[in-house]
């Protein structure tokens, strides 16, 4: 393991954070984000932490200064793993500095965050969950305005992260290969370092461009600007934290609700396609088989909610007070916005979907685990990796009765010749199915029936509660049913469980290997 | 396909089906099963089914009457799937010609068993499940005694089915093998056929030897032969039907329970080791990793259950009446036996772990997929399985950082040299998850809210009771949690869950695949 260079490498990412977080220092003015006074102690916390950033780049590149420059796949995986680490600590200071209040204690007194909050909403941002243990944002006192922005650039940054690491790593090797969709003549393709360079800045740009176009199209439709650019990076991110605490539903605006599914559909979608576009190819969108069966299920999942949530239940006119249309919309709107949410894991709320019947709800639990386009902001486990799934099931299905035939799988018409792709993606979703159950079942243990008692619910939603926290966690989505449903949050839970969210939340973004070969020993001590 | 082979093997079985209710016409006679008269329609229902038993052997056995002798694999996973089809629908007839009372209507009016609930009942007998829609038992007027009989005789042969079918039929094959265990000088290992028949005879032979003896000494201890046999069919088939509506826990009988669980661990436990045990190597069985794992989870959960209920909750002494020693004795006995009955997948009940604490519950699910040894009558995933799969997905993580490093798979220090094996085990997994998945949304979607309104619980609790109820019934084991819990039954269910319920039985006992094949057009059309 060269340690020098992964050393060297974190140092700028500690760089990177402190930068970032100067872009929040404006934000502590009078007025930026609607409050009356400078808010010294968030401008406070905030510069002491860029100092804290500056400082801790320089000491760890003097560690790695004289660091050789060959980078193998085991270095690779130790600075992806290494500097989300890093910056999930370095971006919870500001929290814990500030003493940021998350919650009222049984006395009605105001908590200030603790290591265990500050580290879960600083990995909530940059994992691009969107969940979080603040239960009162819209108050200055409890949450400066400032400090709610610097949430939101987490998310930026997360993204954006994202979005570089997939071309640099996640897109490389044989399974990722399928994932960048071999099929496709896509710019990705190729794999010199020049073309890989060049193939991150374009998708670099895109993603800054869409975020900056939201943001204008929503500062038209009625948001002020500081809600426009923290509400464009949750979208852009598909991470989910607002500036209100009833979410993106708060602004009761239809253009809004609408354009947001627009974008949180693009932000799921996989930037090759998104940049073959711009080229003038929009048809290249269309032909790609991810990308049709990705609105096929938000579409199918719309309607069945729409269906189930006006025939079967009364899900959308609970007064009664809607005219048939408006009830149609409505039910349009709310069933599209939450599949979207969901599937993009994004996480904005717009309806309280755990009012909603109980097969939408098991719906909305079963599109948590669905995932984004590959190459895309989107977590979860990606469409992509579904549609093979479900190809490969279906061929070892007939495997069985046929051992002598061969067949590739196919994507688009071309086959997919590599031998390894049944095992990684069977693999992947072991390890989900693995690590969800068990992380569940350890929820489950170490949270006091207590915890479900003070939230006003009958303590038996505990195991479903639990699991849907982790699912939403584990696949970067934010809010889950029951006790962290649309309108709750992760307040009420224990330390040791916010712990494990956090965990889950970096295990989710990363992909699972480059955070699981961290914790194998034989990773560090061999060459 | 071959057929007219097919048809005439399952000739065989229907006249097997036949004789074997032949053996439940003695219970209608006054006094057998404690009745107080003769059981007329019982009786007529059972020889008017015996009698059509007997036709429909005669007539498929026409029709395959010029079969040649070749069986391929495919002939032979159809006539797996098939006589498992023809036994269900058989099975089912004396219930539905007997008119049994399943329960009560909303006037209170006995309501006969339907198709959806005699083909339920026929399938969980045969399939060794025992989830039951009877609510009633312990009443003649209701469940005539030889159908009761009859009901546990069904268990018997299930068992017996699957011991014979392991040996014929998935103890071959790459995966098969690796089950069988590749490591051990067992007798299935090799595959000629007098081989084959030899071993599928013994372990017919230490499996009816086993029944024998627990009767024996069921009866010894109190009960009368009637029920003996029943639970003694109950215990080695790993089904879990009983004689009493209370199960298990109402002979009061801590002699019994202490019986019932040693003979469930036994049931669970691979034949070829017992056989071997028999054969005055009793040290193989220690040395087997399946079943120390195996052992070893029982006793960890055990020992769970153990601390939760007594430190963190009070489950085992709710009343405050025992002594210290009662207590602990009571936990130990309650927790031992629902953790055996679980993951041998027999589901007796002594205690109503609905009213444990939620990580026992839990865990109590948890242990559902995990299933007895391979080889043995328990159902569920099989505790090899789990094992290969933990170390597959170790190795497959290593190899993310150590791509050009090929280590095989060992397995009590013996390497496993099977390029199948990965992908065979994995796939397995998959495939559980999914049908688990979709048969979950399925059963929210087609059973109305209504029913959780009537055995008065919360509604709240659909979403984990549905999938408790999917998991037991995919795993052959009986009860879930809520609706379905230890005291409960199927009978609130709808006809069509009841019947994606029969349906699931049979995916699991048959492995998946002898079900998943016939649902393939191309496996019917190809030769």
């Amino acid at each position: 393991m060269n340690l020098k260079l992964v050393s060297r490498l974190l140092g700028m990412i500690s760089w990177l954070i402190g930068l970032t977080m100067a872009f929040s220092l404006p934000a502590a003015w009078p007025g930026v984000g609607g409050q009356e006074a400078f808010e010294v102690r968030g401008f406070g916390a905030l510069v002491t932490s860029i100092v804290v950033c500056l400082l801790v780049g320089i000491m760890v590149r003097y560690l790695g200064r004289k660091a050789s420059e060959t980078l193998f796949r085991k270095e690779a995986m130790a600075i992806v793993g290494l500097s989300w680490v890093l910056a999930t600590i370095l971006g919870a200071m500001p929290y814990y500095l500030a003493e940021v209040k998350f919650r009222a204690d049984s006395t009605g007194t105001p908590t200030p965050m603790g290591v265990a909050e500050s580290l879960f909403e600083s990995q909530s941002g940059f994992s691009t969950t969107g969940a979080t243990v603040l239960t009162n944002i819209e108050n200055e006192a409890w949450v400066p305005r400032c400090l709610l922005f610097w949430r939101s650039s987490t998310h930026f940054l997360g993204g954006l992260g994202i979005i570089v690491l997939f071309v640099a790593v996640l897109g490389q090797g044989s399974a990722g290969k399928a994932l960048m969709r071999a099929e496709m003549p896509g710019p990705s393709k190729e794999g010199s370092h020049e073309r890989m360079q060049h193939t991150a800045l374009i998708f670099a740009a895109i993603y800054c461009g869409l975020n900056l176009a939201l943001a204008i199209i929503l500062r038209l439709e009625g948001m002020n600007w500081f809600e426009a650019i923290c509400h464009a990076f949750g979208t852009m991110a598909t991470g989910g934290f607002s500036t209100l605490d009833s979410s993106l539903g708060g602004f009761q605006s239809k253009a809004i609700e609408y354009t947001v599914i627009v974008f949180m559909i693009l932000a799921g979608t996989n930037f090759t396609l998104m940049y073959l576009t711009l080229l003038g190819k929009p048809m290249q969108l269309l032909k790609d088989t991810e990308w049709r069966v990705y609105v096929g299920i938000i579409l199918a999942s719309t309607a069945l909610i729409m269906a189930f949530g006006i025939w079967v239940s009364n899900d959308f006119n609970a007064g009664g007070l809607l005219t048939q249309s408006e009830h149609y919309e409505t039910a349009f709107r709310d069933g599209l916005f939450q599949a979207v949410a969901l599937i993009t894991t994004t996480g904005f709320g717009t309806a309280d979907f755990d009012r909603w019947n109980h097969f939408s709800r098991a719906l909305l639990i079963v599109l948590m685990f669905v995932g984004g386009c590959a190459g895309s902001t989107g977590g979860g486990m990606k469409v992509i990796r579904h549609i093979l799934f479900v190809k490969i099931l279906r061929r070892e299905v007939e495997h069985s009765f046929h051992p002598t035939v061969v067949r590739h799988i196919r994507l688009g018409g071309e086959p997919i010749v590599d031998p390894d792709l049944a095992r990684n993606i069977l693999l992947y979703f072991g390890l989900v199915s693995l690590i969800f159950t068990l992380s569940t079942q350890l929820l489950v243990g170490i949270e006091p029936d207590s915890t479900w008692v003070i939230s006003g619910q009958p303590v038996s939603n505990k195991l479903i509660d639990s699991a849907s926290a982790v699912a939403s966690t584990l696949n970067n989505i934010g809010p889950g049913v029951g006790i962290v449903g649309s309108t709750q949050n992760y307040a009420a839970f224990t330390a040791p469980s916010k712990l494990l969210f956090t965990f889950l939340m970096m295990l989710g973004r990363l992909e699972l290997f480059a955070v699981l070969v961290l914790l194998i020993p034989s990773f560090w001590r061999e060459r």
